[in-house]
């Protein structure tokens, strides 16, 4: 279940990757190493952060999803393209699913619930971040700040209801949705609200 | 002594990632999230290159010391911030204390002066080099360039001085004191010479 | 043979750090942590990612290198920078030498050829992609798309050769060349045919 949770996340993150890197104009292998890096570069890191085997380098199932979304993702990027919400929604719910990830990842080594919320909201939020910076854009995490804020909730979640004794499949689930839906609410809010924060606003 | 220039060092580099973070108008998890990986970004580096447990995973302290020093800085971000040095003054400290920390956690895993002071240069600038880069900034190490240059500076004055038997709390101060001073008086130097690099520069 | 390959391509990567810093002007530490940066920082991460001791700091020789290549790319870059391609020329050599030594690493750990490919290309591209954010620049992997896709095919050359059994130095050779030749005659093109991307694209 965990497995297959961490394969969908991939997928997600190697689509929105993929999205990305179209839209810069890039060629197949162009579009596949930003798609890469997207979905692995949270992993990564986590196993980097937590001394264990990097988890694409061990299960070449991670390089097929990747590869497998990325083509996907190619053949129908116009369709997708066309629904401004699409790399919103995709990119959610990666995030929750890799939330999730990164938080059970951290309790396997033993590590407090600090820790591991930081882990999950690190391993959701690095492999967007490394995507826009590659693709010399604003990082998303800092224009829509409530990304790492929904991150740090939903792993609140998992804690609150893990202590209730909920069972883990549920509590995933719980956890992802609840990520993923406060993205996508304050995704919402900030395009019918434009104005609040662009009037004054400091930076460019 | 060691460990708590350590914390001191986390809680100025957060400090100084809440004021960048305010300048951009995050919430409080946004802030949060750039003082954080300002705070521990370098040291994280650090414990990568020498593949030891990262410090702020098996500590909660560098958690606790980022959390306070992030709620401080937002209560006092107006005082700071008038301020046009307290980044500088506080970025600086940090510096400081992170050069000496890298280079003595090189010398624990037996590495090589060189390796030592290349140890506690990455250290000190690293977090500000990714807080600036999430801030969509240019980094200020390149802008002031003297940024790396106090540090190692600091590091062949620390092993000068180990050379002459002075003791090693004192050496913790004077190479602390000494990147601080530099990159302090390198900053006054650029502020009331603004000329010397801008009138024909090829960047932006 | 394999070594000197490691050295020549971490001095050819940090003329090439040392050209970009000269054109943002920075002084001589300055220049040298970029160039030290471009030159080792595909190699630090392919160490990471593998677990193993970070080459430079095990073997001062490769910062001697970058010391060295640096000294003498800062007294010659007049002569360098009046030519355009030799930027691009020493950035090829360096993608060359780092996708075999990529490679050459994953199989001592015992990885099946598609990491290694991965491992290559990551080798060679992250250093040019630290270069390029640190100064400021759009990453070069991202303009030139055909940077990325040069490592991947040379790392197809590499495996196909073995596979016929090429002996070890020559398919070293091959696949450096081929990967500089793809690079180059890719530049090439783009810069006769600027007008192919440039049109109506969406980015800046």
């Amino acid at each position: 279940m965990f497995y297959y949770f961490d394969l969908l996340g991939t997928a997600a993150f190697a689509a929105s990757g993929v999205l990305a890197a179209i839209h810069k104009r890039m060629d197949f292998f162009g579009i596949f190493i930003i798609a890469f890096v997207t979905a692995v570069g949270g992993g990564t890191l986590r196993d980097l952060l937590l001394g264990v085997d990097i988890a694409w380098m061990k299960d070449l199932n991670y390089m097929y999803v990747t590869i497998g979304a990325t083509i996907f993702t190619m053949f129908f990027h116009r369709e997708v393209d066309r629904n401004n919400w699409s790399l919103a929604i995709l990119d959610s719910i990666g995030m929750g699913v890799f939330t999730v990830v990164g938080i059970e990842k951290g309790l396997m080594n033993a590590h407090v619930p600090l820790i591991c919320i930081t882990l999950g909201t690190l391993t959701a939020c690095f492999g967007g971040v490394i995507r826009d910076i590659l693709a010399n854009e604003i990082p998303i995490i800092f224009k829509k700040e409530i990304y790492a804020t929904a991150c740090i909730v939903g792993g609140m979640v998992y804690f609150g209801l893990t202590y209730l004794n909920v069972s883990s499949n549920q509590v995933t689930v719980y956890v992802a949705t609840t990520v993923v839906v406060i993205r996508l609410l304050s995704l919402y809010f900030d395009l019918s609200l434009p104005n609040i924060y662009s009037d004054d606003s400091e930076d460019n």
